[in-house]
C-alpha cells in the first residue's frame, strides 16, 4: 500500500533534482474543449518528461551500501534519461539496457546525461533478462519502470504540484502507460480533494487497462502499433493495475488522429512541444471523452521528447 | 520623454488584458552559450507575442469619446493581432489593413480575434496612407507598430516583469525591429538595475539600426530578406532611435541560419516554440556574440507564431 504520506515525503526527497514545472491554460483550448483545462507541462521536466521524479525518488530510497554499486534500467525511453540523470547526481554509475535500433537522439541524449549504454536485439534477447543479470553480476539495483512503491510516490508528486496550483477543479486526467503516474496521481489527488474524478487515457490500439477493467483481472495485449510511444506497455502493473481499479473512474481511449490534433493545437497556439505519449489527455479533453457535467479538469502533459 | 514611472503605470493598466508570462531556464542552454539565460516567454503572451503589451496601453491610453469610434492599424503580423485583441477588450471595432498576400493564418487569426481586415495590393498601394484614409473617414484612431510613447510604455513592461524574476543579471538582450520593445526595455532596465548592459539583435540582413548607429543617424535599408519578419523594418523610429542610441551598448547581429539553431535548440531542448523574430536573442547568445566577460543575461524570446 502506497500512502499520501510517502508522496509527500518523496517530493521533498526529489526536490533538491526536479523542476517545479510550471500549470498553463489556453482560453482557446478551453474554448475548444468546452472545459476550464489546467495543464501540468511536465515536458518541461528535467529529462523532458515526469520520469525523474519516480527515478530519483528510487534512487535516493536505496539504501546508501546499495546505491555506491551503481543502478542498472532496461528502456528505450524517458526512462533510461531519467535514471541516468538521477544517478549523475548521485554520483552513481549507471548502466542501461537500449535495444539497438532505439533512436540515436534517445541514445545520444543517454550517454550524454553520463550513463552507459548496453545494446541488445529486442527481437533475439529479452531486455529483462539482460537488466537483471547486469545487476546480479555487478551488485548494480535494478530500477523498475513503474511497478514499484518507491517510483509510484515519485511519481504521484507531479499531480500534487498540479492540484496545489489549481486548486479544486472536477476532473483529474492523466496518461496511461505501465500505470506509474496515474497510480501515484490518484491516491495524492483523492488525499487531496476526495470527490475529484480521476480519468486514465490510453491510446485505442495500447488498450491494455482498458480491457484488463472490462475482464476484471490484468490481461496483455499484443505489442500496439500507436504514435504513443511512451505508452505501448502491454500488460497492466501488478502493484498499479489494483490502485487503479479502485481509485480512476474511466479509461479513456484516444485515437492516433486524436493525439496529432492535440499536439498541433498545443504547438500552434499554446507554443509549446509535446510528445504523443504526452498529448493524449489533452486529446481527451479536446475530442469531449470525459462525462458530462464536468466542467474542469487538471491535465498532465507528461512529456515533450519527439 | 518616457519615464520608467509611465511603464510602471502601463503596467497597472494593461495587467487585467495581459499574461504575466513566465521565465525560463535551461542547464542545456546555459552550457552551451556559457552564460546564465534567463528567457522571457512572450511566446506565451495573449496573441502569441509581446505586441499585446503596447497596444493595450496604447488603446486604454485612448480618450473615452474617440475609443468609441474604433482604431485602425495596418500589419500583416503580431501588432495586427495585438489591436484586434485589445480592441475586443474594450469592446471597440479595430479595422486591421493586411496585404492581401499575408498568410491565411494571420489573416484568419485577426479575423477570428474580431478585426475587420481590410486588404491591400502590398505592391501597388501603400498601406499607412490606406491606414490614414481609414482613420479619417471613420473617425478611428490610428495604432502605430511601434514608434509612440505609449506603445513604448506598453513594451517596457516586458522587460519589467522579467528583470523582476531574474533579480541582478550582468545583461538584458532584446529582439530588435522597429525599437518598441529595446527602447522600453532599456528605459525601466536601466532605472532598475542602472549598471545592467544593454544589448539589440538584428537580423544580419535587416541591419537598419547597425547601419544607423554607424552612420550617426536613422538610415534607411532595402526590404531586408531574412526568416525573422517581424524584425524587417527597414527604418528606425524617430522616437526609438535616440533611446537606444543613448541606453543600448551595441547593436548585435545573426544570421538566419543561427536564428533557426537557436529556434531548434528551443523546441528540442526546452520544449517551446519560438517564431524566427522571437529567437533572435537566444541566438546572439548562443552564437557568442555578446562581450567578454558577461556571465548571466535575460532575454526576451519576443513571440511565438510560426
Amino acid at each position: 500500500m502506497i500512502t499520501q504520506q510517502q508522496i509527500r515525503e518523496a517530493a521533498v526527497r526529489i526536490q533538491p533534482i526536479i523542476h517545479h514545472t510550471p500549470v498553463m491554460t489556453s482560453q482557446l483550448f478551453d474554448a475548444a474543449s468546452g472545459l476550464r483545462c489546467y495543464f501540468k507541462c511536465e515536458n518541461f521536466q528535467r529529462g523532458g518528461s515526469f520520469k525523474i521524479r519516480g527515478a530519483a525518488n528510487f534512487l535516493l530510497s536505496i539504501p546508501e551500501e546499495d546505491i555506491r554499486k551503481g543502478v542498472v534500467a532496461f528502456s528505450s525511453g524517458n526512462h533510461a534519461q531519467a535514471v541516468a540523470i538521477a544517478a549523475g547526481h548521485l554520483n552513481t554509475k549507471a548502466t542501461i539496457a537500449m535495444p539497438e535500433d532505439a533512436p540515436a537522439s534517445k541514445l545520444a541524449a543517454t550517454k550524454a546525461y553520463g550513463a552507459t549504454v548496453v545494446s541488445y536485439d529486442r527481437f533475439k534477447e529479452d531486455r529483462e533478462a539482460i537488466g537483471t543479470r547486469i545487476a546480479s553480476e555487478t551488485g548494480a539495483t535494478l530500477v523498475p519502470p513503474f511497478d514499484h512503491p518507491w517510483i509510484i510516490a515519485g511519481q504521484g508528486t507531479a499531480a500534487r504540484e498540479l492540484l496545489d496550483g489549481t486548486g479544486q477543479v472536477d476532473a483529474l486526467v492523466v496518461p496511461l502507460g505501465g500505470g506509474g503516474l496515474l497510480s501515484g496521481s490518484s491516491i495524492i489527488a483523492k488525499s487531496q480533494q476526495p470527490d475529484i474524478r480521476i480519468f486514465g487515457v490510453e491510446p485505442e490500439s495500447g488498450n491494455d487497462y482498458y480491457l484488463s477493467r472490462k475482464a476484471g483481472k490484468r490481461v496483455s495485449i499484443a505489442p500496439p502499433d500507436t504514435i504513443a510511444d511512451g505508452l505501448r506497455t502491454t500488460l497492466p502493473g501488478a502493484i498499479t493495475f489494483p490502485i487503479i481499479e479502485n481509485l480512476v473512474e474511466e479509461i479513456l481511449l484516444v485515437t492516433d488522429d486524436e493525439i496529432r490534433a492535440a499536439m498541433e493545437l498545443l504547438r500552434s497556439r499554446m507554443k509549446i512541444v509535446v510528445e504523443p505519449s504526452g498529448a493524449v489527455g489533452a486529446a481527451a479533453c479536446l475530442f469531449h471523452k470525459l462525462p458530462e457535467g464536468i466542467r474542469s479538469a487538471a491535465v498532465i502533459l507528461s512529456g515533450g521528447n519527439l
